[in-house]
């Protein structure tokens, strides 16, 4: 499987983040990472899809660290996937995509998961600076903009 | 340009938001429409994408309410496409996306934007909890399966 996009031209963070977690599947993958699969069959059998294409996506993700593989049976040779640190940093990312689909796709209706925080409240995340502890308002955040960022080729290639 | 990943038989919030934003270039068109970019040539050239998926890619999200499409010139009609409320909530997805590119990609290099808080501070995103205001750890956190959700491909059927 091919990669389906290729951002290796592009600059800046959001770009890295979506050359390596933006491929399709990629974010369900990790999903389902975060509500407990690990292993191979697991993730084939709750998305349903092709097998190379599977198999691929763990592959890569492992190559960049968000999966480590484990080896749980020795014969035949067989691996769990389990989030790295980095990987449990994504964590945000997927919360608020289930934010967004909730309440702009499912609405009122219940979508496959809820999420309850330990305050005994419906967990609803909401973004605020680390700094100041303030919700983010759009106009509250200034953009600026660095001129000699590097591609993402110029970044990798640099490691290679 | 087709789908490049038919979600349409899964089920879930974060599914149902990858369907609308989880093709390939499509956050990054998002990325820069935060940025003020409005026009196709403006995608064009910051991109660098082949011009009919950028307009496949536009049309999709006009289909779906992420963008509203404001004619500005009459011969020949032209039009920009301006982010709706239901966009503009993309943000969180975006910021985070960014704040995690910088740290695991970029790290102490300079990526092409950094966004400054209006309290003064580089403006570094934390989710909490909207009902405690706790910052969100993962084990704080506990999921609820809902057996009865329904795939997108029923949640739409019934809009149709």
């Amino acid at each position: 499987m091919g990669r389906s996009a290729d951002y290796s031209k592009q600059k800046g963070a959001v770009a890295a983040t979506l050359d390596i977690i933006g491929e399709p599947w990629t974010l369900l993958i990790i999903r389902d990472a975060f509500l407990g699969t690990a292993r191979f069959e697991q993730w084939q059998e709750r998305l349903g899809l092709a097998r190379n294409v599977l198999a691929a996506r763990l592959k890569h993700l492992v190559a960049h660290g968000i999966f480590e593989p484990v080896l749980y049976c020795e014969r035949p040779k067989r691996y769990e996937y389990l989030l790295t640190d980095k990987g449990r940093e994504l964590q945000p990312i997927i919360v608020h995509m289930l934010d967004w689909g909730q309440r702009n796709v499912y609405g009122d209706q219940p979508s496959e998961i809820s999420l309850v925080h330990s305050c005994g409240h419906a967990f609803k995340p909401v973004t605020v600076c680390d700094a100041c502890d303030k919700p983010m308002v759009g106009s509250d955040v200034t953009v600026v903009h660095n001129d000699n960022a590097k591609t993402l080729s110029e970044i990798y290639g640099e490691r290679a």
